[in-house]
């Protein structure tokens, strides 16, 4: 998978910082020319996020984001914790985010975000036959769910309350779902 | 657009790094219960990413990704300059890394790569009307450009040599493109 000619080699790997969430690293690698770069980079443990539709109308998160200052909508997601497995990590923050379990579950991609500074992951499952319960946020979480028609989601990416790749990317999955005749699975 | 129910205060931020890419903080926050936590930020210039297909197939860059070590297939982007306009930014990046330059381009979607940690935002443009010329890569940049059929897209996302968030984004945008009537346009 790898192009021989564009290779870079680490020399060198100076840790800089390590956190609850994050860590950053300082790699010195070789070029394909044999000059020697810097390359920043943030080690993050992966997380996963849930595309589910309950009676039409998509889940979404209202939850206040201080990289930004200010909240935003997204699909449930949240980080894996160790030697979680995505799928029941994905059922698991659906739930503790929504409320709602759901009956079936699939992998629709593993994408990273940031490619050109980190190595987070984000598995984006498709969630469906949803039942209500009781939301169970994380102690420091503070969420409200909001269910948005296909027209309210459109809405707030064009005003901008929903910002962020992955929400946006399952809203174009949605589309496409919603495109096919009834019936039809994504596939 | 912040629910007044969901704000977190700063109250303070701590500088852990500053390097030529990203800078890292620590902020301590007061959660909207009164308690305190701690977020780890990490400050991003901010980015630009081009779809752009010719002649019916989408130009893609494969590229080192020392964040994963290994190659990656992405569609056109960079980092913007200081006080550069992203759409000059688009056009840039998508001649430095491609040769071609385009005579139209407008704004698809700008959003948050990765919200739980960072601000990095993408500005992801159509470029259309392109025209072959030379590649201007940055000097600790190497690339090989390729262009690759709808088809092609589909299985380089099956095979994970196409893996980011943008990219997959792009190629789904580009689907609903091609799901339209002839001499429809993207809205």
């Amino acid at each position: 998978m790898t192009n021989d000619r564009l290779i870079e080699k680490t020399i060198t790997t100076e840790p800089v910082f390590s956190g609850k969430v994050i860590s950053l690293q300082i790699d010195t690698v070789e070029l394909p020319d044999g000059s020697r770069g810097t390359r920043e980079i943030i080690r993050h443990p992966g997380a996963v996020a849930v595309l589910a539709v309950h009676e039409g109308r998509l889940l979404l998160v209202d939850q206040f984001r201080q990289a930004m200052g200010r909240c935003e909508l997204e699909i449930p997601a949240g980080k894996l914790e160790k030697g979680e497995d995505p799928m029941e990590a994905a059922r698991r923050e659906l739930q503790e985010e929504t409320g709602y379990r759901c009956g079936k579950i699939k992998l629709l991609h593993s994408f990273y975000t940031s490619p050109g500074f980190a190595d987070e992951i984000i598995h984006l499952y498709l969630a469906e036959e949803l039942t209500a319960g009781e939301m169970a946020p994380d102690e420091d979480e503070f969420l409200e769910v909001i269910e948005a028609s296909f027209e309210e989601v459109q809405s707030y990416i064009a005003d901008g309350r929903i910002a962020d790749a992955k929400t946006i990317l399952a809203a174009y999955i949605w589309q496409l779902q919603l495109a096919k005749p009834a019936g039809s699975v994504l596939k």
